[in-house]
C-alpha cells in the first residue's frame, strides 16, 4: 500500500497514530502548517520508535506537501480545521481515502458534549466538503494518551464507518496490522454521530473516574 | 426500598427489566394503558419467573394506578409516549425518581439514527417535562432480547446519568442488585445524548453483523 499522510499530525493523537502505523510497517508522513514543526515532531516520534526497537522513521512536511505521494490521508486536527483547511484541499484530495479522526466537542459547565452540527457529525461534514474523496471515520474513541503510549497495546475496539465500502475495507486492513486491535465496521457514515458522541461520554467518564476509558463492543461474531 | 412501577412495561424491554428486577428481590408493577393487558403480561412474566425458580410475582395495572405506591418509576415506552403521556402525569410524578429507558430512534434507508430533538436527548426532554422529578437515564443500551432472556446474565455495562446525584445513587443501588451487572455513573444528564446515540450504533451493528451487541467500558478503576 502507499504512503499515509497525517494532516495535523503534530498533535498528540496524530503523532500517536503515526507511531502506531509506522510500527505496523507503514510509511507515514506527519503534516503541519509549519514544515519545521512537522520535521521536529517527526524526529521526536522516530526517537520514540527507536526506543522500542523500531528502526523505521516518521517523516515530516508541510500539510499540503504530504498529500502528493500518499493514498490514505488521515485528518487529525481540531474541528475548526475542517472549515479552515479542507475546502482549499478538496481538489488535491479528490480520489483519496480520507480517515477522519475529528471530534467536534465543546466543554460546558465542566461537561463534554458534541457540538451541534448541521451535517450531523464531523464525518458527514467532511464528506460533504470532500465530495470527490472517500471518507471513513475511525479512531474517534482512542485517547491521544493511549495512542502515544506505544509500549502498550492499544485498548478498546476501533469502530469505523463510511459510505464507500472499499475505503472502509482499506482502513480495516490497516487496523488489522496494528497488534491486538480489532476494527469493527458499523456501516454507513451517519454512525459517525454515535462515534463522536461516544468520545464525549468517554471524556466525561475519564474526568469523573480519573481514568482513561475506551469501549469494547460485546456480542459480535468472531471475524 | 419501595415498589417499582414500569410505565409501558408490557413491551419486551419493560417486561424484561421488570423480570430482572423481580428476580433481584424488588416488588414491580407493570403498567399499561389497558389494565387487562397489564394483568395478562404480568401473569406471563410471573410464569417465566416461576420457570427459573422465582416465586415472587409481577403485578399489572393501568399506567396511572401503578404510580401511587411506587417510589421509582421506569419509563419504558416508545419516544412518542414522552409527549403523549408525560405532561398529564407530571403532577403525580413530582418528587419521584424516574428511570428513563427511552431511545428516540428513526430508521432511514435501513440505518438507525437518533431523532434530532430540541432538548438534545429524550432524557433531557423528560427532565424538562417532569421538572419536579429526578430523572436518571439508564439501561438505554440493553436490548429487549437480552433483558428478557432471564436464564442468562445480562451482558454489557449499564451506563447511567442524571442531574440529581441522590437519584442516580438510588438507580446504581438497584443495578448492583442484578447479578453480574456493572452500573457506570457518567455524571450529568446531557450524557443521555451519548447513550441514545450508542443505541443507534449498536442496532446498526446488530443488523450488519447479525448479532446482539452491547458495550463495555474499559479502563475504569475497580469500584
Amino acid at each position: 500500500m502507499g504512503r499515509i499522510a497525517i494532516l495535523g499530525g503534530t498533535g498528540p493523537e496524530g503523532l500517536g497514530l503515526g507511531m502506531r502505523l509506522t510500527l505496523a510497517g507503514e510509511e507515514v508522513v506527519i503534516g503541519s502548517r509549519r514544515p519545521e514543526r512537522a520535521a521536529r515532531v517527526a524526529e521526536e516520534g522516530s526517537e520514540r520508535l527507536r526506543s522500542v526497537g523500531c528502526t523505521r522513521r516518521l517523516l515530516g512536511a508541510e500539510n499540503g506537501r504530504t498529500i502528493a505521494g500518499a493514498d490514505l490521508i488521515v485528518l487529525s486536527f481540531p474541528y475548526s480545521g475542517v472549515r479552515e483547511l479542507l475546502p482549499q484541499l478538496a481538489a488535491v484530495l479528490a480520489g483519496k481515502v480520507i480517515l477522519d479522526l475529528v471530534n467536534p466537542l465543546v466543554l460546558e459547565k465542566r461537561v463534554f458534549r458534541t457540538a451541534p452540527l448541521p451535517a450531523g457529525s464531523a464525518g458527514e461534514e467532511i464528506q460533504s466538503i470532500l465530495s470527490e474523496s472517500q471518507v471513513v471515520s475511525g479512531f474517534k474513541n482512542q485517547s491521544a494518551e493511549e495512542l502515544r503510549n506505544i509500549e502498550k497495546a492499544l485498548r478498546g475496539d476501533v469502530v469505523v464507518c463510511g459510505d464507500h465500502p472499499e475505503a472502509t475495507a482499506r482502513v480495516l486492513q490497516l487496523i488489522a496490522r496494528i497488534p491486538r486491535v480489532r476494527g469493527v465496521d458499523a456501516g454507513a457514515l451517519v454512525n459517525a454521530r454515535s462515534l463522536e458522541a461516544i468520545t464525549a461520554l468517554l471524556l466525561n467518564l475519564n474526568r469523573r473516574h480519573r481514568a482513561i476509558t475506551s469501549i469494547e463492543i460485546l456480542g459480535l461474531p468472531p471475524s
